[in-house]
């Protein structure tokens, strides 16, 4: 192990705002976030020069500015017409730049725009406008404050303990929170949500006695433009208040629920609102008292509708108690069966959060079929940063590839529109990031962080084009970096897919931990996640024809398409459809020879990692390069692991030879 | 849950000594647990007459003397000639009892002998000599002081947390270990490990800062003569001394463990000695020094010998971080490869502690073949009361026919001596209780602990009738108890046998855990535990002709039958032969279908149980009703899940159905 360095900067190190050092600064507005920028501004050595623009401004001025006073201050005309909330637009003329933004978000949103900008060699000759695709861009943190015996402190988190908590209570200093901030609104992040879905006893007084770290977190988010949120219990009233019930329709239980909401606001007038994960893997919920979840949404809703806040309800429910000999019982259909009849039934400050896929944030899973299917409801889609299913931080993978994948998805045909439009509540994901020194475990992990912020801002940039972003600032200029890191991370989702389960299938990781292979693992498992392998074939049959009828759940474009062998996707094939080790692929490889190619070469693919990482020792700083290096020999050594593993099993169980004649144990 | 109800008395409930109220009793003798056999008369409200014997003494009178003086006493002759330590004679003549005892162990055992013969109605008119086979006999706890954050307080611990520590430190409270000592006296044992063999290094301390805890427990088990031993830690004279070192032949390590030793038995001069597992699954040892087994243990003995104290050396050695990829290495071989090599160089208070078989405590194991090899040293024989890989407490598994068919086994052939022989440094074992109100978890697995005692005193007990004796004494005398019991108990290793790992081929458990099937759990693992089942077959080639060789460590009969198909016993057939799913057994059976047939027909009679106890219901007490009947509907449960999990699991491997079209899914 290297000894911990310092906390880590992440992709805003001072060299990358060296450039303002000296830099002529007018900022003009009353926003409070404006006071965050003419600190920001003084920290890079920038020169205020008040508010006034004229003849004696110097030629190279940074102009920040309200998008009013746009005409005033520049020469030429900006596009700032009809700019929205969180919008600028940013233009250079020469060496003078102008910020012209919407509010203080937008101000500030702009303000790291030109950072990126510069670190990027970007110059703006022809003015650009910006403006967020979702409203909401927020990261939950599944952080306890007593840690749990069995999660820990951070549920599937990957990088240390949380940096809001330690010792049961918030920690004392919050100096780190605040550069977490910082980072945050470099990418855009406007939420963040700073307890567990899994709401424990000590976490659910958040709401009640313990406000005063929700005030003291929130007063350290808000000069960023961050908004909190609280992930609550159902069941409060029950375990917190005096009332026998938590049953949403009890008059008693919505009055205490309006009352805990307005002490909140009380004190954190900007408070984003509530998560909740009801009746899903044995947290409470409504159905205990015969009510459906928009009884329960809605009760919330009301609660926070007078304050403006928002309820986050989740879809991840299903039957976490399933029988794996009950072949009729499908995880997949869950979140449809159960939310779709309630579409059109949801308060308009309800979101319905919706993981990209049907069962649980895999490697590769079709799209929850509930995003295109509920036209009446604000659909916000949940992302996972952390990579509880993608390597845990100990393999890199660059998650950005997956993510414009699923939001460029037209589940209506390619005429249709994409996931980006369908999801009209906004992107939510888990927060990848812990005290470890370089707050993501991997180093190249906060890539991730990184790329997710600039995806939920705009869906449509090149997860190629975010990533040498991310490396301009965070290595700065540096052609030999860039290509190396690159060559590691542009394809490694596709490699990480490679090296684990196959086609689509899903799990097959260790139970509990969720990492490393265990074929069976699950399959025996109350948890709904099966391949039922057998010695002739593999996947699960979720056909309409013949299987579970779950295709049926898509528009028809993509239903026919996942139901027809002749049309699925090879890559979901297992996940459809149920056929024999000998079936072949479009891509003319039979399942099981594929299984093999795919597992052989991924694992080859890992294995060179750690060479191409050991070429860029002396382009990183040292401390950076040893994590990483620890990392790359671990990910070498795990993939060579899934790669026997996996094709030990599928050989014992089919009993056919590779053709290359590989090992196979 | 039921309430907790007090302590439970296990097999000395008051009515058991009821017997002896308003008995006159003449105890003869200075040893101190003559005192703790006057404060047990007392007790049971007997009349104490002093030590003399003349007309005056009543008829009823009981009598404990030494064996010199029976002659003085009793009409007739007893055979007490050359009475060994620990032994006693016991006669009756009209209502006049005699124990004629050799020490004070002799006395206690032969009150608590008298105890037993009552509750079972024996009565001796022909004087009957009991003499221990072993001279030790033994408990090892897997208690740790400081709670494990995996493990928990007791390792492998199936009843609550210990009986002994609390808190970080002993408990305040020892009144429980006083009944547990009294309890373990009634059944001979005469030895206790107070901490797990894999020492931390706050139980290290107990050899060194926390003598006072060593000196409280000593001083519990003393008056019922119990010795106390210790685990030790390898490298404690590097971890709490000063020390660079712990090689065995640096003569400051020597002198470190010398020291230790003689200021230990300066506070506990009945100290029993230590307990060892070194080099094993992680924990330290010699070779780290380049030092074999035998250098380390002898060092210790020598530190030990000046003061009667005892090494006994664990020979559970082997590579815990094998390559399940590598079919050569068989980890059955370790412990015959590593310590046959040393045969005869181990100093005469060393005690070779070995498992009973070669993996560890499976259901079903070949003896381990380093008890009929090691003809130079003294092997301890080491039994596993509680239940790790036997239902965990939760199943009512009665072990006492395992351990018969242990003890009496013959490996150089049925003309050769049986195991019990074989073995002369006494016999170990793991113990199951813990601070749970019925001591045992599952209140029938009292009946485990209290087989242990009797059969390590001696191994040619018929369990069924130590079951009867332990009935006896725990519920009276109720025939419908007894035959309810027993038609619980008798089959219960069989059965369970039947519903879990087939064949012998072992584990298939849950990995960590090791509660639940898991058919592939430890396939992929470094444990060095296999099955290798394909869609063809299954089982460990350990055969001399073509596979790992591991037949070849036994005596010439046992390696004979062992090595060749038409000799290998059915149970154990999978253990030593690779075969197909058609390979019929001398049953006739194929091994598929034996499979099926065993697995559905074990979860039968598992689903049978609860009715059985149900049957009891009026017979015992509520609380421990209660208690039962919860593990039983959790038995019945849990072999429905092992029947249907190792059923489809073969089924779908080797595609062959059940000849009786029973479901498999």
């Amino acid at each position: 192990m290297t000894a911990d360095p310092r906390e880590h900067p992440m992709w805003l190190p001072p060299h990358a705002l060296q450039f303002l050092r000296g830099r002529p600064v007018v900022i003009r507005g009353a926003d409070p976030l404006l006071e965050t920028i003419r600190s920001e501004a003084a920290d890079a050595g920038a020169v205020d020069r008040g508010e006034r623009v004229d003849a004696g401004t110097p030629a190279s001025t940074l102009l920040i500015v309200p998008a009013a006073d746009a005409e005033e201050v520049w020469p030429r005309p900006l596009p700032v017409a009809g700019l929205r909330a969180e919008g600028f637009v940013i233009a250079q003329d020469g060496d003078r730049t102008i910020i012209a933004y919407a509010d203080g978000r937008g101000a500030l949103y702009g303000w790291f725009q030109m950072i990126r900008d510069h670190a990027g060699g970007e110059r703006r000759s022809t003015p650009a406008r910006f403006e967020p695709q979702q409203a909401l861009r927020v990261l939950d943190h599944w952080d306890n404050i007593s840690a749990h015996p069995v999660m820990g402190q951070v549920e599937r988190g990957y990088a240390g303990g949380s940096i809001f908590y330690a010792d049961g209570s918030v920690r004392r200093d919050l100096g780190r929170v605040a550069r977490y901030a910082r980072l945050l609104a470099s990418i855009g992040v406007n939420a963040v949500t700073i307890n567990n879905v899994n709401v424990g006893r000590r976490e659910a007084q958040l709401l009640t006695d313990d406000l005063g770290t929700v005030e003291l977190l929130a007063g350290i988010f808000r000069p960023w433009g961050i908004r909190v949120h609280l992930s609550v219990n159902f069941a409060s009233p029950l375990d917190l208040g005096d009332l026998d019930t938590s049953d949403p329709l009890d008059e008693r239980v919505a009055q205490w629920w309006s009352a805990a909401t307005a002490q909140a606001f009380a004190r954190i007038p900007d408070l984003g609102g509530y998560l909740v994960k009801a009746d899903s893997e044995g947290q409470p919920g409504p159905h205990a008292y015969g009510r459906d979840h928009a009884d329960g949404a809605n009760m919330l809703a009301r609660a926070l509708e007078p304050h403006g806040g928002v309820v986050r309800w989740r879809a991840f429910v299903y039957n976490h108690r399933q029988d794996w000999r009950d072949r009729s019982t499908d995880r997949a259909r869950a979140a449809y069966d159960t939310f779709m009849p309630l579409d059109g039934r949801f308060d308009d400050n309800v979101l319905l959060q919706v993981k990209y896929g049907p069962i649980d944030f895999q490697t590769r899973e079709p799209l929850s079929p509930v995003i295109a299917a509920m036209k009446h409801t604000r659909i916000a889609l949940e992302l996972q940063v952390t990579q509880e299913y993608t390597g845990q931080q100990r393999h890199a993978v660059y998650l950005a590839p997956q993510w414009s994948e699923i939001l460029g998805g037209r589940p209506f045909g390619d005429g249709g529109p994409p996931v980006s439009e369908l999801v009209r509540g906004g992107i939510a994901a888990v927060s990848n990031v812990g005290d470890d020194a370089y707050w993501t475990g991997h180093p190249l992990a906060q890539s991730n962080l990184y790329a997710y912020g600039r995806l939920a801002w705009d869906a449509t940039l090149d997860a190629r084009a975010v990533l040498s972003e991310w490396m301009a600032l965070t290595f700065g200029d540096d052609e030999a970096v860039n290509d190396g890191i690159h060559s590691i991370l542009d394809d490694s989702w596709a490699t990480y897919e490679s090296y684990t389960a196959p086609l689509g299938v899903g799990f097959m990781v260790t139970p509990g931990s969720h990492y490393g292979p265990s074929v069976d693992g699950y399959e025996y498992s109350p948890w709904g996640t099966y391949h039922f392998a057998d010695r002739n074939g593999i996947g699960v049959d979720r056909t309409v024809a013949t299987g579970t009828g779950y295709t049926g759940q898509y528009p028809q474009e993509w239903a026919a398409m996942f139901e027809s062998l002749e049309s699925v996707p090879d890559e979901l094939l297992l996940f459809f459809h149920h056929v024999p080790y000998t079936h072949r692929l479009h891509n003319g490889a039979t399942v099981i020879q594929h299984i093999y190619d795919t597992h052989f070469r991924g694992a080859e693919q890992a294995a060179e990692l750690p060479a191409r990482w050991d070429a860029l020792r002396d382009h990183i700083d040292e401390d950076v390069w040893m994590r990483g290096a620890e990392r790359f020999a671990e990910q070498a050594r795990s993939a060579g692991e899934w790669r026997d593993q996996i094709n030990t099993y599928f050989w014992r169980a089919s009993g056919i030879p590779d053709e290359h004649g590989r090992t196979l144990y």
